[in-house]
């Protein structure tokens, strides 16, 4: 099979694999439709993460499944499922919970047979991981293009929403115009809130968040941009969505809670001065967030995107195949396309 | 009066100050009878923190009110009165969701006439600040000096406790063993904590820790410190109090944390490498604190203080005059005292 492999920083290639097989009776074997590639992908394509040279890549899995283990129950060959970025046992104390990414039975995409962005894919602990997707929108193109980032940003944006607490009527600030910012605004409206602040630093982003929902939107840096959050809200909003991880946005997001706030983050700390800590001290306001617990959302916002209620493919804004995969990191990597669509034809 | 004033790092002096007296409307004037050395004067006092040279100092007062502004309500001369570390106003957002730490009209003690280690001082906001002692136990010294803590470190033990929602039944962590520390392990018990583990470097307070509600105690450092806790909670605990705010205690923190958990903290973080972040993250634990809003919690547990089922006053292992509050920097800087309760006698 053909699959994306990592070389080396800024290097992607298409290379052939060997097709993967079920190795454990709770294994399913998918073949992949549709996948996509991650702003978090772009860490290891920088060179800002360590990745192993010749791996391959890729963690948002959308498919058919073509053969299952024989203790798998809840899929079968034929249907059309997809992945978080994690896979989990769902039987343990932290999948009860809702926290599958704590699952110590699971594991993040990557490896042999185990890349996203590639033809097949061995997806451990069937069903634990995957959600079926409905017959009845199994081939809907358009349904399955709006589900396919309920795999990561979508519920990412959820968790960050979820974290700050966010309910009908609210405040929401949300921080970061990428992927996972987007996402985090239309979950916010999803929830019900009441005004939503886009804050970020590309004009044709902030006009897509209007699009999806933000009610107003900011695109100054920094002290200005706290400065202009604290007016709009009069004194800072109780729910803040961080959705970046960098230095900068978390100390714009403990800049722009009110004290007492929620602030939910999503994005992994890329942080060396952790000046933020002491106004997010002095504001007592809570702070939490992790990786998103996917496999715990994925079912609950499903049932939105086949009401048609919630529709976040407007995120992806170039697709390419799987040929073209190295073309699509090179996109997100000059930030010419949000995110990138892979529709992988076999 | 005599005041205790800042004359640089190490070189506290006692100094003749002028009275104060009613500025504002609003203000009462206290002859202070019982205040303390807190662990937080530490900072400028070792020259850690700025601090105004010739400043009076303290934050934690007790005493009689001896005259009161025209339009204060609350309190009047001859009532026993204790105070919070920040003054409040009792009517603002903040105040009325019990965050008064963050009350614009709100101040921290210190400066002329302000410094709650001197015989008078002088109140602004009166009726948002002061808590009155009811009359009935307002001379009974073994009770006075078991509500002094409440002024600041009981309530912030509280706090930490509040922020990470332990409740009855709860295992909770205890991570620090000084005055706050041994607090939060008498708030834990309070709400019910079925298991409280106080971590700590000091076989002595770890044992007062005992004395006060603890069931384990940890005394290693580090990762040792952060696997005792992981075998002692079967993979980490969901409520860990962070009572330092020390690079150390906050990694120590995020190591024990159980995914999904949560942690309170309380101490002013002083960090510079903010590697607790990653884990922090990866456990989806919530981390909530700040400075502890004393004027929501002070009646409830003044409360317990009466009834006697709520007794702090173990913390202050040494009694010093108002003379001698020097010498009781001294002990607290060489850790020969826990806490100093300083009784003025006028």
């Amino acid at each position: 099979m053909k699959a994306a492999v990592y070389r080396g920083p800024g290097d992607i290639r298409i290379e052939d694999r060997p097709d993967p097989s079920v190795e454990e009776p709770t294994d399913a074997i998918i073949r992949v439709t549709h996948t996509a590639v991650c702003g978090s992908d772009l860490w290891f394509y920088r060179g800002e993460e360590e990745k192993e040279e010749g791996e391959p890549v890729g963690h948002e899995p959308m498919g058919i499944v073509e053969e299952v283990g024989d203790d798998v129950r809840s899929v079968e060959p034929g249907d059309r499922v997809f992945a978080p970025f994690s896979t989990s046992c769902g039987e343990c104390e932290f999948c009860r919970k809702g926290l599958h990414t704590s699952c110590p039975n699971g594991s993040f995409w990557g490896g042999e047979g185990r890349g996203a962005q590639g033809e097949k894919l061995r997806a451990p602990q069937a069903d634990g991981t995957l959600v079926r997707v409905p017959d009845r929108y199994a081939d809907d193109e358009d349904t399955l293009e709006a589900l396919l980032p309920l795999t990561d940003v979508m519920c990412t944006g959820h968790h960050a929403a979820v974290c700050a607490d966010v309910q009908a009527g609210d405040t929401a600030v949300v921080i970061g115009d990428g992927a996972v910012g987007l996402c985090a605004v239309l979950a916010s409206k999803r929830l019900g809130a009441e005004r939503i602040i886009a804050v970020g630093h590309h004009e044709d982003r902030l006009e897509l968040a209007e699009e999806l929902g933000a009610t107003e939107t900011v695109a100054s840096r920094g002290e200005e941009a706290i400065e202009e959050v604290q007016e709009l809200t009069y004194g800072g909003a109780n729910h803040v969505l961080e959705c970046v991880g960098a230095e900068s946005s978390l100390e714009t997001a403990a800049g722009v809670v009110r004290p007492g706030g929620n602030i939910g983050y999503v994005g992994v700390p890329h942080v060396e001065d952790p000046s933020f800590l002491q106004p997010l001290f002095l504001s007592n306001a809570s702070f939490t967030g992790g990786p998103a617990p996917v496999r715990a959302y994925a079912e609950e916002l499903m049932e939105d995107v086949l009401q048609g209620t919630l529709d976040p493919s407007p995120i992806f804004t170039k697709i390419v195949d799987l040929d073209s995969v190295p073309e699509g990191y090179e996109a997100m990597d000059e930030r010419d396309a949000i995110k990138v669509l892979v529709k992988v034809d076999q």
